[in-house]
Parts: structure tokens; C-alpha cells; sequence
């Protein structure tokens, strides 16, 4: 990028400075980009759209001093990307809305449409448009749409009785970066820890929930965004079913990094990994790993409508500890 | 709707207001709304997807103590559905974005969602999902989908030298409106005052829009969101053009209304008004009226990149005066 003037004034120059981060990227389904009222997209032959999108405010979902402005252009994307995994379907372009104090059209905006590009890229989703505004505060929305073919999109609500439940990756390790990033305070680097890089550049699991959709091996499935013991229950809830885990099953971070490990995977947020209902005649297909990503079988669907877990031979309710931001 | 608790708990009750706002819809085209990861939607046969949002913010775009919750319900949808109406496409599904303050949960969210409701009713726009979260200002994000006949959208870079410049309605009243809902500060009726109703409630030019593509008679179009003096730039450097304007056949609101009326017209915002350009050979089929909506011509595409308007009897450049929130 050519020599920036310290700072931008008029939203014309805002949206050149966000055209020409992404002025390389190829076109493909998206017919029409940024620069004009709306954007114009074709769905692939055969595929419908997944539609979604997300919040990403300073303060509520991360801090200026604390997050890299990196991160949060990498995140803001991922994280919204991760719903079209969820579904079984495949990121392809995306709506940013900004809102940006005057003092953050400088270096703030180029680092952060740096991370930015850098998911895009990764995704394989473009930037299709969006909206901007000035605000005291740093606001972003992201719109993510999909595709994914008709009739394999993967909802929530398909687990039955017995159904194995699987999750990937492992739990809590997010929320354990997000501690070390507070203890920090912005003096560590971040970048060499591996539990702040998750935290800050989680990976939507796009090529698993593809596969998992695409060969009818997910009954249902989510992304876990606020934590197990949030998540887990409205996947349940809207299968009208119940489920049981066992703790020590949990793909948890070791215990040697956090005391509170099976609390950490049950109520930490911003993973990113997929919960999903496997049928126990598929559970050979699904194994142990896809692409070296672990898969975890943690428990089962159940009758009813109660979610229990089981900790060192007793069964207690499963409470929902995770992120809501009304409570 | 039953009687409501004074405030909501919790994320999940919050969605349940809205679901429930929202549950009588017909599905259609939306194959999964609500209440998944994402929604899936299916444009129709030999259609192309428009994609656009917008912002609408406490303190930026409007006041809570100045604009009635049903009227940012309203506003909120019908203004990104304006930017489809510009396409000459139709406004199919939108996902909504809220944060909102623990004390909005109550009457201002319904009051909102019946206004929103409305406009989705009015516009055949259905709730696809979105997100919501707390936050001490209430923040509004609205992404509409829509549909436009493959190869029929209207860009804004398809005007040529000689094509005549035309825009829908009257310019200026939302301004106008702006003004009298400042002056009553909420103390009078807005809804009796032709001009704040149209600040509040702004009716998107979907049919003539539509029309206008489907037949192939604007060769360039955009919405008039920031008003004409900030607007028209944007369609003439995408067409690589210049304009000039004739202040007198500006269709601004009457002398009698404002005294600088003119001005209104030039940079008053919020019209949602549509900015077109048309062959000549085609001014005959534009006429001055669409279904009761007055057309009215105000000058003509130019070579070159100058913007000038024509006032009693003198040139000058046109100076963008509109909205622009950098500035």
C-alpha cells in the first residue's frame, strides 16, 4: 500500500481505503462489488444461499487496547464465517459495516483491514459491500453468504435419541487466551502464545462441516460461539431432545494449563468448533481425526428434554455458564 | 401479542420477541428462517441476488427521545430495502442486527418490532435471522436481500453523454420533516405533518424501480439517501460523466413551505427518492407519472466530469452539501 496520510476525512475516503485493500480480488459469483447501491450475486447451480451475519463492538466483543487491530479484522470475518460452516456450507462473500471514531481511519483501519484481507483470502470470501459511519466507538457487522448444495445445508434440529455426539477440535482454549491476553495487558506478544492465537485468529471449521453436510453424516450441528453449556442445550431444544456428556471426555485444554479445565470446556466462548449429532452407524466414517483436526465423541442424544453430565461417577444437570450478553 | 413482562432477560428472550413478531410469516423463498446458525434462501429461476445493509444508530441517525420506536422499526428496514428498489430489484428477506440497553427491552422493542413488522408486511420482506446483543445505545443493522431478473439490475455507471436526468417524488420534505420533529422535540403529532412522516416512514420506490429495470429504461440509477448534492457526484463519476441541473425544475417542496427550498432539494437527506438516467429516444415511456408518483426531469448527463446547476439564468459547480457523517 502506497504512503497513508495520518488520517482519512470523508466516508468517500473510507470506503476508497476498504476498495483498495480488496481492489485484487477475483469476481467469480459475486457479478457486482463494492461502489454501487447493492451488491449482485448467483448462487452456484444447485446450491442455496446461508445467510448470516454478526456483531463485533469494542467493549462488548473486544478491546482497542487489548485486541490487534489485526485480530479483530481477522475475527470480525471468522467469526460470522464459522455460522456458514455450522450449516454445512461454504463462505462466499461478505457485507462489512463500519463505524469508526475519526482517529481510527489511520493506522487503526489499515491494520485492521490488513487481518481483514487476510481471512478473506483464507475464506475464499469476498468483499461484496457494506455501510460506514463515524461513531465514537469502533462498531462492525459482518454479513456472511454461503452456499451450500440443496438439501445437504446441516440445521439444528435433526439429532434423534442415541444419536452420538461429537465436537472438534478442543474446548476452552479461547477463553484461556482471552485470560493470559487480559493478565498481559497488551505487554506480552501475543502472537507466540497458543492460547491467545485462538482467541484472537479463531478457524472456522469450513472443510469439516462441508464434509460432514455434504456426505449426510451430521443429523444436526452447530458452531460453538458462546460455550457447551450455552450451545449444546439450543441444539438440543430445538431437536426437542436431551443429551448426556461426560466430562472426562472432554477435549479440554490440559489440565497442567488451566486447574479449571472441565469448566473452561464446558463454559468457555469464542472456539469456534463444531458440535455435532453423528448416527451410531456413521460413527466409523467420522473416527478420531478429519484432516488433523480431532474429533471427540463427548456424549449422547438422549429422550426428553434433560442435559446431564457426568463427573467422577455422579450425574448433575448441565447449567448454562456461557456468554449471554443480557444477563 | 400477550401481556409482556416490563423488561426481557436474557438473549434468548429477546430473540423469542422477535420470533414471536415475526412468527405468521409465509416462508416462500426462505427455506430456513429464524432460529439455526443461518438462514438458507433460494433466489428464484433466472435470478440474481442483491445484497446490501445499512446502519441505523441511536445519536447518529436518529434520537430516542425524538423518534418513536414504530418509526426506527420502519426506517430501519425500508431504508437498505431502498438501495434494491435502486438495483430495479425487489426486496425479498433481511436479517436484523439489535444491541440494545437492558431498559429497550420492553416497550421500545415491541414498539419498534410492530413498526418493523410493518414495513416487512408493506415491503414482502421477511426476517431471515440476525444477531442481537446489549449495549448502553440502542444499534440497528439491516441487511436486505433481494432478487433482480438476471442481467436487468441497474447499475450506476451505465449513463452516457445527452441521457436525461430524472428523479421520483419531491425533494427536501425529509429534511423539512427533520426540522419540525426538531422544532416539536417530540412534544407534537408527527403524525399529522405530511413532511415529518415522510422523515419517519419513507416509502422505497420498489415498483417504479423495478419497472424502470425490467424495461430497460434507466441506464444508471441510485437512491437519493444523502440528498441530490452528495448523491449525483457518486452516479456520474461511476458513469465517468458530468451532469448539468436546473435549479428551477427541481421538484423541491414548495416556496410557501421553506425559503430555501432550492437548497432542501440539492442537499436535504433521508428522501429515498430515485436518481435515474434515460435515452432520450425513451423519455416519451418515463412520462411524469408512475402509479400517482411524480417524475420529473432536472437535467442532463454531460461529457467531461463537471457538475453544474443552472440558477436564475447563472452556471455554478454543484458543491456537495449532503449528509456525510466523516465530515
Amino acid at each position: 500500500m502506497a504512503q497513508p496520510a495520518p488520517g482519512l476525512s470523508g466516508e468517500n475516503e473510507v470506503v476508497r481505503e476498504i476498495e483498495r485493500a480488496f481492489a485484487d480480488q477475483r469476481s467469480g459469483s459475486l457479478l457486482v462489488g463494492m461502489g454501487d447501491d447493492a451488491a449482485l450475486w448467483r448462487a452456484g447451480r444447485g446450491q442455496e444461499a446461508i445467510l448470516t451475519c454478526d456483531w463485533f463492538l469494542e467493549g462488548t466483543h473486544f478491546l482497542r487496547d487489548q485486541h490487534p487491530p489485526d485480530a479483530v479484522g481477522w475475527k470480525s470475518l471468522a467469526r460470522a464465517a464459522s455460522d456458514t460452516a455450522a450449516m454445512g456450507g461454504i463462505p462466499k462473500c461478505f457485507l462489512l459495516s463500519l463505524a469508526l471514531p475519526a482517529n481510527c481511519t489511520g493506522d487503526w483501519l489499515r491494520g485492521f483491514l490488513r487481518g481483514l484481507r487476510r481471512a478473506s483470502r483464507t475464506l475464499g470470501c469476498q468483499l461484496a459491500g457494506g455501510d460506514t459511519t463515524r461513531r465514537n466507538e469502533i462498531l462492525i457487522h459482518t454479513t456472511v453468504i454461503g452456499e451450500v448444495g440443496s438439501g445437504r445445508a446441516v440445521l439444528r434440529y435433526g439429532a434423534r435419541t442415541g444419536d452420538l455426539l461429537y465436537v472438534s477440535g478442543t474446548l476452552g482454549e479461547a477463553e484461556l487466551g482471552l485470560r493470559e491476553l487480559r493478565r498481559q495487558r497488551g505487554t506480552g506478544d501475543a502472537s507466540t502464545n497458543v492460547f491467545v492465537r485462538k482467541h484472537l485468529y479463531p478457524e472456522p471449521r469450513i472443510a469439516l462441516g462441508h464434509w460432514l453436510g455434504k456426505n449426510r453424516l451430521a443429523t444436526a450441528m452447530m458452531d460453538l460461539s458462546d460455550g457447551l453449556s450455552s450451545d449444546l442445550p439450543r441444539l438440543c431444544s430445538a431437536s426437542r431432545a436431551g443429551a448426556r456428556i461426560t466430562a472426562a471426555s472432554l477435549p479440554s485444554v490440559a489440565q497442567s494449563a488451566a486447574k479449571d479445565a472441565v469448566e473452561l470446556a464446558l463454559n468457555g466462548g469464542d472456539d469456534y468448533e463444531l458440535l455435532f449429532a453423528v448416527r451410531p452407524q456413521n460413527a466409523r466414517k467420522i473416527g478420531t481425526k478429519f484432516r488433523g483436526l480431532t474429533l471427540t465423541r463427548i456424549g449422547v442424544i438422549t429422550r426428553g428434554n434433560k442435559l446431564l453430565v457426568e463427573q467422577d461417577g455422579r450425574w448433575r444437570p448441565l447449567v448454562a455458564g456461557g456468554w449471554d450478553p443480557f444477563r
